[in-house]
């Protein structure tokens, strides 16, 4: 079922404006476009999406905020990445491979997602080609960020890069539990404490 | 210079295949691509690009292999990838954003490339519009495998992320000199040199 006309002031005006100002979809093609989308709502703490399924949607998150963690060999969790407002969410490798997914999806905050089979997406792709335009861009900017994420990992300390969050993605920090974070920089929740203290200490 | 007609033999079969076979470029598309690429060599040792320097060309390794590497911020060298025959080379993040790559290419062994200018590149895909799939598909590809990286680097033990390799990226195993490898998986020569030693034990 597409998005009523009813709730359609509830979708992120980011997520329009992608389609429209960005990449010049006709009012027409942008009214198709979200014809095909399911508005969702996944409540603070279940799971969207769980890994050993695969993935067979393109997911957008209009509201709210997810952590994607995989289990590692010895059972633990390890977050990959949080996702906030205006960013896709999914197992990018399940949904193009169809081998069941790594990833485990689990919102940290009530969540609206709007969400398109990929039946339905690669139909519109036939049906509105700057849709292709639009993919292979996001696909561009996303293989440039997990390749910096990679740098990241392999050159910066603990220490440079909570940092780098503090600067560069202030809502990791602000709406985050800790021990998230931890998992997220790959240390244990009391290593990132005492990072955040002799960070407070610094500035003052 | 474009290819000289009696070194085209040289030209790995895999890249003529990857544009005909794999996307339906004719004969004369095909001829058209190949006359604006550059083929080059890079002697053992030598660097192909320098981080600091804006990534203007996009670049097939046609022969050979090269590590990929950044400087942390102890100035310690860190790899991040292993190019063989029939990868594409150079920092993907600098070809788009115009900013300084932060990678550096460093032949392993005697390598030939095949380079295309970015502006060339950029008019081929108005002549050829076939490319733009084509370039659409391989930024998916790396941005799976950029993810599966990851994914790797967070879950995985040293042992495991070496066997990993013997199973999956034999060529690294076999060609790579150990101290790049240890650098790869972030550890010492001295501390791979261990897992290789436990590995062999429990294969006897």
């Amino acid at each position: 079922m597409a998005v009523p006309h009813h709730l359609e002031h509830l979708i992120n005006p980011k997520f329009k404006s992608a389609f429209v100002d960005s990449y010049g979809f006709t009012e027409d093609e942008y009214a198709l476009l979200l014809s095909y989308f399911d508005l969702k709502y996944v409540k603070k703490k279940e799971f969207y999406a769980r890994a050993g399924i695969v993935c067979k949607h393109k997911t957008y998150l209009n509201k709210g905020c997810m952590r994607n963690f995989t289990i590692d060999e010895q059972g633990h969790e390890r977050v990959l990445f949080f996702h906030f407002e205006d960013w896709w969410v999914g197992d990018f490798d399940s949904f193009y491979s169809g081998k069941p997914s790594v990833c485990n999806f689990q919102a940290l905050e009530d969540c609206e997602i709007l969400e398109i089979t990929q039946k339905d997406f690669n139909y519109l792709k036939t049906r509105i080609p700057k849709l292709n335009i639009w993919l292979a861009d996001k696909h561009t900017k996303k293989a440039i960020a997990n390749s910096q994420k990679m740098v990241e990992i392999k050159t910066l300390s603990l220490e440079e890069r909570y940092e780098r969050l503090l600067c560069q993605e202030p809502e990791v920090v602000n709406r985050i539990p800790l021990q998230y974070i931890a998992s997220y920089l790959n240390v244990e929740p009391q290593s990132l404490s005492r990072v955040r203290k002799n960070i407070q200490c610094k500035k003052k």
